[in-house]
């Protein structure tokens, strides 16, 4: 996994986005490294509310420090 | 999905807030994509106390983000 | 409700913190939008400490941002 | 409770942290106003670990708050 | 405990993560003053994975609270 | 574990992403010193996908501090 995150700096917002839920996602991988069970669990919490509240929340948390890194994308206005 | 985010500059305030309302949404429905489980979902939810607040917390998170984009819109005061 | 938030700046730190109440509570709303069925949690809520405590979080993080839209009213002081 | 937080700034970090209790407190306050009930609910969640963690975050996220409107005091040093 | 925070300056990020620590912990104590209901709890919580995460999370935020003021001992290096 | 945090500043993303987890459970480690119990614990909340989220929030919070120290590591794009 050393190259999975070369830099913070993406083109555009959607990018940016996109780059805060795979943060949030590798550190599930780090905790659970066997993919069959994250598999298992899948299913699961995609079908609970609050599980679902819960990822998008550490998403937002994400994509606060790559908006930030990105200073907010202004100059791509 | 690609240019449902162009930039986190928002008109107003109030704008804004919709478009964190939106960036919490996003990553539900990336997480579940299935639009019919979604919408199961959404009225147990919506009659949850803790999940209305949990939803409302995500909003504030990214809230937050597009405030910092926007310097406040001070500007607009 | 599109001019419930015109501004993030107020005159005191206390008005900033009925801004930030009205910010946690607007989600909500958004989310459930029927009045009849927010007031019927609403009591639930309001007795449950834990309840009261994800509320409180919430404000907290809305304050945070609408401290940093005021400079944190430091001029006031 | 009109003057109930006139400024942000204190003259130390301890004063500080203790705006930061008032300000977690005042939340739950407006949500459930009735005194007789917040004292009903105190001895239980004060005796649960994860309620005690709960608050403590909260404090967490307004002690941010002030510490920055305080330029963290680094005067004070 | 009025001289129990006199700065949130800290010569090492050890430190830093430290005073983190405690600001986590004096919230908790603020809010349940018996060390004997304190001390019942603790191994409670300290067996149980999610309260230790939740720990963890509060400690999070203020130690970047911490690092922000010691500007994140970027002169140490 | 006095020199085990000498520095925040890493020489790429990932290394900071890892000081993030790092820091996460390092909150764990002093809440729970025993290495048996935390070993007995993570089975167990490595296949709790609520738990799994939760952990990876703390090590947002985390990044989030990381990242700003590192001045979001720009420099190395």
């Amino acid at each position: 996994m050393e190259n999975w995150l070369p830099t913070l700096i993406t083109a555009t917002p959607a990018e940016g986005y996109d780059l805060a839920v795979k943060l949030a996602r590798v550190a599930v991988k780090m905790t659970q490294p066997d993919t069959a069970v994250r598999e298992r669990l899948r299913p699961v919490y995609a079908e609970d509310a609050d599980s679902l509240t819960a990822a998008s929340h550490v998403v937002a948390v994400h994509f606060a420090t790559v908006a930030a890194a990105n200073n907010y994308w202004r100059e791509a206005r």
